[in-house]
């Protein structure tokens, strides 16, 4: 017979999957000795039992009947005896917290002969009264699903007749009254009176609570959380004890560590002569748990004991639920509790340092997302709170951190007020890649539409730069410099602004910023064995220590320039995975690469093309110089050859309105005709990539040739350089066989013209679903894969991040189609699917084969441990990433054990 | 020890892979008894060691040398002996025919020794001579890789100095000469003397043939024509007979059936005193075959007797090349012979009644592509090849068959006249939606930009209709109604134009056209037993049963309209597989289209979808009629709004012009707002199918009732509708699940509305790689599968058709990247994989599952079989191409016996 009911002091903390977090807690500390009142758990089984089937599974009623029994032998009364009713709570509880569930309905037991039994006990008819009323009223709401608004109409009712406004001013007639008028409601509600009938209160309230598992709420939740559907709730069935008895009781909250910065103390807060949720309602003001010492040092003195109990066996930060009962302390809940990022560092440094966990262990007690917003500089909380800062509104946290400027609406104000040495925030409607300089020179960037994939949020990101962008509040007029609120507030040009992406707020003025120690200790401005360092710096740097000592995966960053490439090889990065080269044929290089799009002979075409060499060359010389000794990853270009001309629409509007003014620009008329000609419906499914490679003849093997006189060149200067040439959206291995056979012969012309050996490797992108389909082909031609999973998710999804997230994505997170957006964590189901069968048909065809990841997935904490288990070489991510991937990467190792 | 020589008598035909296609009949031959010059086959095994080692093979040397000293004796004299000398033959030929490949060296033996006995042998020293110029010309250029013109020149020069134009009248002395000069080419461009070493030359040319496999032509075409890289070619050695002794001499080919028509009877053609490389020159003009009958009675009645023997040992037509020496017939090659598409059918049904195949061999002799041939109308070839019909230009042939009609420029002027009954070629730069219905009144579509797969192209073929493509030699000048060509003649609306879809011509006047007798049988217009049909018809009949009798896989088509369906139904469609709704919102319905899509309340919108639905009604009411009692594949709509609505350039141009006049219209200028809201940089990774249903409240809904309303009409009426709901572009289950309730609720409540049962099958399509790649997942919530191979293809390529086709699928097809376009024929390894996947995962989770395919691939014969490999129930395609696909389902059953 299978067992659906266990005692508290049958099951153990292990048992979350069985009994839920709530009972496999209770039971833990039940075995420990711990003052929980009696009571049993109910499993998930059950659970799962009656919602396949409909029904109670045979024998649950009989085992609950032979606990209660227990119980009501071990307490000494019975449920709801009607001189001195044993009263219990239900509560639910399943494997993993889920608010959208139905909680708790306390003092089952009570009906109208036990309330008179319970006052008579516990001489307090109010107390009585006002349980039996919360009994009415949560049943109601909770079990029977009535309007809760009802029940608090009646009490405002009450209150109003007696002119009163506090709960506290009721007295036992008023509850008295009250549980009639509750019962009216429930009968009028539900068809049937209040069941008075103490088991059936029970069994009601477990149906119910299982019956919750399937409400739209918690559906909806699980969907978003990813929750599996089919775990169900565990019930616990628990003694009531009350804190609301009088002076000498009440009830708490207690941390066993500080949770928001993870410091050893007492904290916490305690509410006299109340019950839990009179705390959550916020009635009355609660003390800090220090209090308790003075208000009962019996009581207090057995907390504190019962919290180091509990700290040494869970080895972590517990979070507690307590209630005095007349002087008895009873424990109604523990759990590892939730911290700050901060807390996190400290608290897994400590319990290392008092040897409570293994070093290893504290690994697995912090993760890249608590270090990647250490990493933020952040507003002063209390100057952004106060008055003399005015919000302007609000956008998406897009990238976050603290920016503060001077309001500018162009990239070339940015540039050149930055020159100036003007700090400054770029405000734009929306950015594109011309302002990719305005971006660099700006503090922040701020705009009005676009959600977090929009070019400025990838962009931004990918700086490690503030950004708040999709602000609608705010019309960006960029014609007239300045910006208007929705109230109509004017910003104008110069006027200083200040951006907060990790809240998405806009405020005018200075508001005062909080440097991260953290990243100081990155950039090595703080040395973590000084006086500057302080706890958390030094529990990072051990932390950081500890996981690059395990990590198999190395981490490489995306960087396009020598300034990046120095940045992220301070912040750890052991070479460049993605150098793109589409920068370098922006800002003053525009010029030549329009005469190279506009080109309409081989002379003019290959003559474009000898103006680029040498820029190339400067660009790939400094980045090589940057990375010395690393490998550095170059793409050719990629983008589709338009990206670098006028927009078509506007570009039409301009020449068709200068038509019809007789004020023809034949520049603009001749460039129009190459904008029309090179227009594509969908430009990212178009020429681009290695279809550029092979659709214009000298284009690649000029690139080519850049990266190689330019690591001749260092050669010759002593330098080590270690590039990687890299074909990216191939999608057969003939593409790539073609532009890989080109690529070899010049460097081998190169290394023969300066008489040293260029024998660098040359790869490719995986960022189609093809190419990962015939890696085991396109492994023949490839020395190393790089996972492109930004088009990898954009292909296999078939969805265009530029054109879906404004469009549907927010809709999508809603319905819980997404739990995240894919462009943000790796798509494991099916991204993941090719990435895998990549590396293993890959590996399968070389041996040898050196896999890496280039996408922004990089630099994701969760994607990071499923590249490493997918055994790839290493992630690239933006050098701002690049802690927190080394971080995860070593966990991940830590964790798996390889 | 590995053999690495084979006597011919040593081989048989089923040994091409060892002996090359021209080795193992050659063999065969010899093994028939039939006189073939006695040689032997070096092997591709040999030649694979060669390439892999660049060594001949240990013992290769001596196992030639004893096969050449066999053959010596064999014919009583040694290879170049002096005084009669042993000539030989020495010819690639590898599994596949390559035409890229070297072909031959004849008369290896001679030398300046060898020549003068071959000379007093045949008593022609003139023959002798030109014989050794003809070595040393053919060695030199295939096996010393010399210029040939080199040699060519030299001719030229000695007929220069004799005032002579013809070969003919060069004489022995002139021939002496030229041996000579080539030698002294040979010197000069190899810095070796010409080899006289009879057994060298022969080393040499086996070593050139080997390395001819790697030539880059040769590496070229087998890209192109997807032929395996690794198999090499077999050389064959034979000795030397000679056509060229005289007039009793002579050389021709024959045919055992006509392969034009297919008919029995003698064809071929015969050149007195030649070799074959003299007919092939074509320097003088070869006769009939029949007439060798008159010159040469005994070789003639012999030949006779040998393609008999032939003819019933292949079972099939053969192609035959022979030679005639000195009255003595020698059989030098022969192979199954190609044909057309109707003597394919007629030969196949042919050899089955004569008993020599059984009729399921017959089946596998024809394919779909024939019968697609054999389907279209076509031009009198006579008529147009004439001069009363003058050509404009030529296109693509985007969609075969003969068209004549008046040229008109826009839709509207084609539905007018075509109203009035006029034929009419619509004539378009290119097409767009708005198009369909000028399409659909259209005889054929002319367009001068775009390919293969452009719109025009793409929806001609999917109506049967002609279409010439990207005649880029016609200016199509819309606004002046009028097309003008490259050379300046101008064609007005209204004037007769012919284009011919098979070709790709464009002719001025009305080019008489020629029925497909084939079509009219699948019309049911003509009796396969009447005398009304020809053999050619009696064929296709016979084998059309045959097939239907074998397949397994089900044929549908992809129909919109009541009139497709109906014509889909006669040639065979056991269902639609794809009916479209978005075609339902253009016409006059656009204008409902736009309120919706312009609707900025709920009740705007919801009135929009109201006024919508009786439409869809009568649309979805007018299919089931006709395809009453068959399932019908309805898909919710697919494209995004935008489609729906002007072009964000031409409106943005339109009112941008409007406002520098001062005449604003607030009609545009309020739809352009809604288009720029609209837009998106990527639409065919935007905003639609499933995505357009769950981002616009009702749309869905709205469909689903029509069709749901409609079907509920058609029992009330006694009929048998049989929709299946179809989502598009589902990525992940959770979309389907979503609407797949809604979808269920809806049928239910109309059910219900109705009195009648409404359980019809919802489902997905699979053309996203991540729904291919989850097909598990999503096989939870989905009752059918039908694949979207043509987005499947864009999307596992990263490519849009729209987009690629045009800027560089050419390039591709030329450099040997696609050895044909993966949106003709399914791309197995990429495409087809996740298909496999979704198949096999699917039916684990659904083991009831149906699986269909309703891409253009459900057409492609090739694709076909993929499909039915890959178990899949049912395929659909353009009506046009059922009998297509229907045949080629056949065949593949038949072959694969299930």
């Amino acid at each position: 017979m299978t067992k659906y009911v266990y005692k508290f002091a049958e099951g153990n903390k292990d048992q979350k999957d069985l009994l839920g977090g709530k009972g496999a807690n209770l039971a833990e500390m039940t075995n420990l000795g711990l003052p929980v009142p009696p009571g049993f758990t109910i499993t998930t089984q059950a659970c799962r039992h009656y919602l396949d089937h409909g029904t109670m599974p045979d024998g649950l009623d009989a085992e609950i009947e032979t606990n209660l029994g227990e119980l009501e032998r071990e307490m000494g009364r019975d449920l709801g005896q009607p001189d001195d009713p044993l009263l219990v709570s239900v509560r639910s509880g399943a494997r993993f917290s889920m608010p959208g569930m139905m909680e708790t309905v306390l003092n089952i037991g009570l009906n109208d002969e036990s309330v008179e039994g319970l006052a008579s006990q516990g001489g307090d008819e109010r107390f009585a009264w006002d349980s039996y009323r919360r009994l009415v009223q949560m049943f109601g709401k909770t079990v029977q699903d009535i309007d809760g608004d009802l029940f608090e109409e009646a009490i405002d009712r009450v209150k109003a007749e007696k002119g009163i406004t506090d709960d506290l001013d009721l007295d036992a007639g008023d509850f008295r009254a009250l549980v009639e008028r509750f019962k009216a409601i429930v009968h009028e509600q539900t068809g049937h009176p209040f069941p008075t009938d103490p088991r059936e209160q029970m069994r009601q309230a477990v149906r119910a609570v299982f019956q919750s598992w399937d409400a739209p709420r918690a559906v909806l939740y699980r969907r978003q959380e990813r929750i599996p559907t089919d775990l169900g709730t565990a019930v616990n069935v628990c003694s009531m004890v009350f804190g609301n008895l009088g002076m000498d009781s009440g009830t708490g909250v207690a941390f066993t560590r500080d949770p928001a910065s993870g410091r050893q103390g007492v904290y916490g807060d305690y509410l006299q002569n109340a019950q839990g949720e009179d705390v959550v309602a916020g009635i009355r003001n609660t003390v800090p748990l220090t209090d308790l010492a003075d208000i009962d040092a019996k009581s207090y003195d057995e907390l504190m004991a019962i919290m180091e109990t509990l700290e040494n066996h869970y080895r972590d930060l517990c979070d507690i639920e307590f209630t005095i009962e007349r002087g008895k302390l009873w424990m109604l809940q523990t759990r590892v509790g939730k911290r700050t990022a901060a807390a996190a560092f400290r608290i897994a440094d400590q319990l290392a340092d008092q040897g409570m966990i293994a070093i290893d262990e504290a690994l697995q007690r912090v993760n890249g997302d608590q270090l990647a917003q250490l990493m933020f500089p952040r507003f002063d909380e209390k100057a952004a709170a106060g008055d003399q800062f005015h919000r302007l509104g609000r956008g998406m946290n897009a990238s976050p951190g603290a920016a503060v400027g001077k309001a500018v609406f162009d990239s070339s104000t940015a540039i050149e007020w930055a020159r100036n040495g003007e700090k400054v925030i770029l405000c734009r409607r929306e950015t594109n890649p011309d302002d990719l300089e305005g971006m660099i020179s700006a503090e922040g960037i701020l705009t009005s539409r676009g959600g977090k994939t929009s070019h400025a949020a990838v962009v931004a990101r990918g700086m490690g730069k503030t950004c708040v962008c999709g602000a609608e509040e705010l019309d960006i007029d960029t014609k007239n410099r300045r910006m208007v609120t929705s109230g109509g507030e004017t910003v104008g040009e110069g006027e200083v602004v200040s951006i907060d992406g990790t809240t998405g707020e806009v405020f005018l003025g200075e508001v005062p910023v909080v440097d991260s120690p953290v990243v100081r200790y990155f950039e090595n401005e703080i040395d973590p064995a000084s006086d500057e360092a302080d706890d958390l710096v030094r529990a990072v740097d051990r932390l950081m220590r500890q996981g690059d000592d395990a990590r198999r995966l190395h981490v490489r960053a995306n960087a396009d320039t020598p300034e990046d490439a120095a940045r992220a090889r301070r912040m750890g990065a052991q070479g460049i995975g993605l150098c793109r080269t589409e920068h370098m044929f922006l800002g003053d290089r525009r010029q030549l690469v329009e005469r190279l799009i506009l080109a309409e002979t081989t002379e003019e075409r290959d003559g474009a093309l000898d103006a680029l060499l040498p820029h190339q060359r400067a660009d790939f010389n400094g980045i090589f110089s940057s990375m010395d000794g690393l490998p550095v990853t170059v793409r050719l270009l990629d983008p589709p050859l338009h990206e670098f001309l006028p927009d078509i629409t506007e570009l039409s509007v301009r020449v068709a309105v200068a038509e019809a003014r007789g004020e023809s620009d034949a520049n603009d008329t001749r460039m129009l005709e190459a904008v029309q000609r090179l227009h594509e419906q969908n430009p990212m499914l178009g020429l681009r990539g290695v279809r550029l490679g092979l659709a214009v003849p000298g284009l690649f093997t000029m690139q080519v040739r850049a990266i190689a006189q330019a690591a001749a060149e260092r050669i010759r200067e002593g330098g080590r350089p270690h590039p990687e040439i890299m074909i990216p959206l191939v999608g057969t291995v003939q593409e790539l066989e073609i532009i890989r056979e080109d690529a070899l012969r010049v460097l081998r012309e190169v290394g023969e013209e300066n008489g040293v050996e260029l024998d660098f490797p040359v790869g490719t992108m995986i960022e189609l679903p093809r190419a990962a389909l015939t890696a085991g082909q396109i492994a023949e031609s490839a020395e190393f894969f790089s996972f492109g999973t930004n088009d990898l998710t954009q292909t296999a999804w078939g969805f265009s991040r530029d054109d879906v997230e404004a469009s549907f994505f927010s809709a999508y997170l809603e319905k819980g189609v997404f739990g995240v957006s894919p462009f943000e964590s790796l798509d494991v189901d099916g991204v993941g699917r090719l990435v895998r069968i990549a590396v293993e048909e890959g590996r399968a065809a070389r041996p040898e084969m050196q896999f890496g990841v280039c996408g922004e997935h990089g630099g994701d904490p969760t994607s990071v441990h499923f590249f490493h288990e997918t055994g790839l070489d290493y992630v690239s991510c933006s050098p701002f990433r690049v802690p927190v991937a080394r971080l995860e990467a070593g966990r991940a190792a830590a964790r798996t054990g390889n």
